[in-house]
């Protein structure tokens, strides 16, 4: 090219041209900021970044340009990175004049499947593409995950990143397709950095110290096992806790307890999945617990054929408050029950024995209820842990009366746990007559506790 | 749920209740099918098992139904696949009444963005979910890629098949974004499984046996690097054969003589790119050569700083058959030229030291006219070679005469080759002269080789 | 063999034949023993097993004998495992007429060279090849470098177990070569299992817990590195803590403050080794600092050219009890400075500024004495950190007045830290010069600190 | 260390002081050397090295003084070399002075174990610990085996070698107790730098190329196993073919074919080991083959419970050469069987199907008193495959009949091949047995081959 070509061209926005040059620094690719007068100075705004992420240029230097773009963003103050997300929502929509024209096709030939699904191109927001661009900077996907869960934090109020939110959803689903992720047992030889992020992670029963930690993976009747992404290796996304014991647990506390004394893994007959914790709430929606259980399943049946009962030991979240309702009346508790729960309002009636006792039919009665009659205003089972145990195709097994008195455990559920039982044979039959019809599927020991009248009715009327 | 219960809902289809259930096998879950009247039977066809992978029931069962439909693609016969593939366009295109319905909110809200996007997400063909769904089989991502492999042996004749290929790249595009690809040194301590794939790859010098591969990637002048995908662990996606050299190389023999005496790599001043192949059909249109060169670059740098340069030895496939036409007329060579050109008609022109000699600055001067002047039908640079590394940004460094004098060589270039330079200044601003104006960047070199009224026109008219 | 056959032989010891039987349990070789009838029964005891593992029986079940000796032995009573240490003294020595056959012989030749090395061969204790025997159980080697630390334990009141301690001490050097040791940098990716060990093993400054522990390192200026054999792979024999920082520091509290901000690696220019700790007490003897400490500056050296200089800060034991005997007279401390020490007797001095100041120049005068001229009973220099330092060929680099006002600082040295500094130009020459004329070799600025009397007089007299 | 100092010491050897220093390159401590006046000079020769590296400079530079004299070794003439080893047995073996020293303390006590164990030290050839410092050299290890393996060579006609030998023995029995060594599966992912070995050194059905490799390491129903030391990571010190079959095979052609049909391994009975092979000439004497076969029966029952019968299939060298003087006379062939065995003469047989079947029965009557009664020179089994077997603790089990009809088979055992049962209830009784009174552990199927005159003689008279 001559000089005298440059001359010539004055519509090229020099803009494009000289506004960046990569450098490399002991194998990273990095850029250098020019103006038009070729000085060097300060980067961009991050919308400008974005833009030239997405044109010709980006194709070039993408690397360089998303890393650019994804430092600029951590880097940036909490008001910079709110805009940002807004001018998402507004400037990286589908391109306009592309749908139009797409529209305008359409129209002409109304019953092209071509045509629908050139428009189903033609609309994809911009916003998409960018995500994909800026997967491209090193640890990328790490950061399009926490500019999601900033994202999170946004929504309420600002309904239009609802849209950048769904695209998110959308690439999410896809990028962390079960396909693609590595299920891996977690014990004592893993790296102190996963370690740590457990401890930080549990979200159901806390762990206190690395002494707890330990006591809940080195022991030979415990076992823990995570999912991971090739791209975010020190990051388990779901992990869940497994005691191997010889029965079906009741009450959580002796499986946490530090004394204890293990059993070998190989006299075992049940594995009770105690705990289950995503990690990322910039990945909320896409579903890994279902497969995660399902794996673990088929992994303890290869390694320990001795195990033939897979259960969990639940909390029962919403009990308490939904009773709290159902007691003031609605119909679905009648007087008799209502009356045998008085002594629920007596302070400390867990530690009288003779309380306890008294209620302890009446409150399973009323767990029944709960589980098998109860439905939120969406028409769904009420309790959220009932969902996706119910969900995933397990079924009801137990109610366990006391079976967590810790604080929490009486203020949200009167002390009641539950089991779920995972039974290949049955997990499609139940899934799906879950899901299409909202059965419960529980067990005739649940059943029975339901009081007679209730017994009768059909449980979908 | 009681048998009279079953008895009351007539309308839920046996089918998807019973079709099948699931098995454990070694930690595998597998399928066995029922017929309606409960009696094991065989697997339906292939695209009943996609709209049932789509159902509720693909929800609970994904895992084994994915593993089911591809082991039943993979085992049927060529026909039926393809039928299959034809189904794929036609009924896994997008949900009319979906499109219908988000059209119609549209043309009330002609302005609303919200309107398009939801357009764009009801729009979408059935088979994108129905490949994400595969994807959950053990191996599926592989089983996806040979998919589309065969699905490109059948695009020509059946144009319907193009919209399920659109598809394929879509997503390919998303799944195995650079993001996702780790780059690997491939060398003499690398499994063999994935060392015979290099053998059978590799594109541009075939690799005769064990032994010429050693000899690429053992001695310390010469690397071998790779882009994988954490799902296809024995597969490398592309590769390229590095030669360590102290100047740039003008033939491509001395490179692969086995009995040579390699240099000590920290002695080397020169990086030879001199062979990059893809190999997964199935990946069309998936771009990682460029990713891969500029990494490489990084990586080198990173070890090696006294390497400063970096080049291609390339070949130029396009040349002779572009020749012959320009000889026949059409102004781009003019008639001393064409005079002078006559002795390549002669056989064994190369080993008759006088006609090579007379032949030398004619033919490179033809060969500047091919690179700078040439275009095809569309515009573009003639060579696809020149087009690959000229559209990374690369810089025609050097015509070599003589550079390849192998059968193949003389035939379709009549022995040139040519080096490409990475030069890392100079990758964007060459890169996008290239894709807006396909202005050629190329060395002073290469320039002079033009004839004196070839160089006063300008290039870009 | 037939019936007949075993009723010929009468001469064979039933015990041998029948003692024991081989079984396999999931691909491990365990022992069944029987009676001299046939019966199932007890294993023998220790001294009879190790008889058995030397006997041709021992060829052929090895694996199997040394784990059920190894086992028997770790789960004997405390007075049994001492009980066949001393039969290893007794027993096990070398064997009585192979030895006078060779010391007969060696008589009939004296000059012979064959002869002197055949003895070698006959005097050799069986515990020898019992121990390396003993290393065929699957976690043989752990299990002896246990058995000699409980050993250690009778040493004091069991003089002839110093002769089996001699064996271990022999057969360690040879199995714990610095060739067979691998140098491992420990990190917060390091599995916990191996961590915890550190934490244990810590014996300079304690690690009070996990964050302390991530505080040493995960932070871009600290290093830690270790050296483990490949028999031992949970456990680091001798591990090193690393600060890297902008100068040489003279405390050790700024080190290691939880809340500091960490630099650059690459900006960094000295390498403080402020820890060193050896983690097997039964591989006493076996020298690994002395390597260890070389090759991590020849690793920094490597990673980081930036680094120039390599120091400790470290603490002087011996300091406090020798200046107490030193201030009684005895000849190395004149009255002047018996007279200026003074102050030392006021508690609190060190936090008194007038105090502390007048204190400065006699103690480091003092401290210059301890380290140039005190010398123990057997002749070497009084400090055994110093000793360890110097013998490695390091260099007394600068004494720190009040480096360490911790409690057992100022106890054991009154607050006194010192720099030794590793100069590989230098090493081998101090070396030398110290292990063969205990010369110290010291800075000038350390030097300076002699009275005026003391550094006219040779050190080494 | 001031110069006056310097000055006072005429008495240091410039010799010890100045002779090198140690340099640094790239994280490796090398060496230059120094002539007295301090001049930089040639190194000196091997032994003087060797004195060095044993002196107290040594311990101090040891890694840099064993590189140089293990690289000086690998770089020096065939003759200097040959001299270096001849001055190992010469000049370092025991130190005489403190040989006389420990002598006569004995002669004091001679009832005193201490003196007798001091003698043992005293006594230990200089070598040992040379060899023990040459370890500390980066490939220290691989390198004392190739010298040891250097020394073989010259072993005949250097009895005084014999001494130096012996010391690398006893070393080497040491340092690679089973207890330090590591199974390994070899397959197809294992690395190419391996795997070239086990082509290089299959000792017994030799391997034709990389096809022929991968159709003994990929099928399903094949295996192969090594045993690694953690010092010579790719090298493997033995290993073992393994083919999963449905019967005890009696030819190993088939085993060997291209195109045969794998089974799969979870419905083979039965392991045949066809093929062990060790690999390092410098570990003559270093038994491995005994672990590695009971490792692998252990390894293969844990994995595939359904495999019962462990057997070899193998070669009987000795045969021919045995029967060729049989037939001579001497008693172990009577007239009868002498007279059948005639048509073996006729070349072809084999192929001739009369012949072959008239000779099949004598043949093996002839097989059968070779391994039964058959003995050598010392006594011993004649078979040197027999004697590992064996000595094993393996049983003979099955004797094949034209077994292997390739040249070499033909020639060395007229076609015959044996299978020997590894059962690991019998392992030890058999070892024993055949240890201590040579007794061979046989099936009925081959005693019944024995004429019936010598199946009534005692085997072992």
């Amino acid at each position: 090219m001559t000089k005298s070509d440059a001359a010539q061209r004055p519509s090229r926005p020099a803009f494009l041209g000289d506004l960046f040059e990569t450098l490399t620094d002991r194998g990273r690719a990095l850029l250098r900021w020019r103006d038009p007068a070729g000085r060097i100075t300060a980067p961009p705004g991050l919308p400008e970044m974005g833009d030239l992420l997405l044109s010709r240029r980006g194709e070039a230097s993408g690397v360089a340009l998303a890393r650019a773009l994804v430092t600029a963003f951590e880097d940036a103050e909490s008001d910079t990175r709110r805009e940002f997300l807004m001018t998402l929502a507004d400037r990286f929509g589908p391109d306009p004049q592309a749908v139009a024209k797409a529209l305008a096709a359409l129209q002409t030939e109304p019953e092209s499947v071509e045509a629908v699904e050139a428009l189903h191109s033609a609309s994809e927001p911009r916003r998409q593409e960018l995500f994909r661009r800026l997967n491209l900077a090193p640890g990328g996907t790490a950061a399009l995950v926490r500019m999601r869960e900033e994202l999170l934090r946004h929504l309420r109020g600002n309904p239009s990143l609802r849209r950048v939110d769904g695209d998110f959803a959308h690439l999410f689903a896809s990028w962390f397709n079960r396909g693609f992720l590595v299920l891996r047992h977690i014990d004592w030889n893993t790296p102190a950095a996963i370690l740590e992020k457990i401890i930080r992670y549990e979200a159901v029963h806390a762990i206190q110290n690395w002494d707890d930690l330990r006591n809940r993976l080195q022991p030979s009747d415990r076992r823990c096992y995570g999912f991971f992404h090739p791209q975010l290796v020190d990051e388990p996304l779901i992990f869940v806790e497994v005691a191997l014991t010889k029965g079906i647990p009741d009450t959580v506390a002796p499986l946490l307890e530090v004394d204890r004394k293990p059993i070998d893994a190989d006299r075992a007959g049940t594995a009770v999945f105690y705990s289950i914790s995503n990690t990322q709430r910039g990945l909320a929606g896409v579903s890994f617990g279902n497969f995660l259980i399902k794996q673990v399943v088929e992994e303890l049946k290869a390694e320990l054929p001795n195990i033939q009962t897979f259960v969990t030991l639940s909390p029962v979240p919403g009990f308490a408050a939904w009773l709290a309702r159902a007691r003031e009346g609605g119909g679905l508790l009648d007087d008799a029950l209502r009356a045998d729960l008085k002594p629920l309002d007596q302070p400390g009636w867990h530690v009288d024995p003779d309380a306890a006792q008294a209620l302890r039919e009446p409150l399973l009665a009323a767990a029944a209820i709960y589980f098998l009659r109860g439905r939120d205003g969406k028409g769904r089972a009420v309790d959220p842990v009932a969902r996706f145990h119910l969900g995933n195709g397990a079924c009801l097994e137990r109610l366990n009366f006391l079976g967590d008195v810790s604080a929490n455990g009486l203020k949200q559920s009167h002390g009641l746990m539950v089991n779920y039982l995972y039974d290949p044979d049955r997990i499609e039959t139940n899934h799906e007559a879950f899901a299409e019809r909202t059965d419960i599927a529980a067990s005739d020991a649940v059943r029975r506790h339901l009081p007679a009248a209730q017994a009768i009715t059909k449980e979908t009327p």
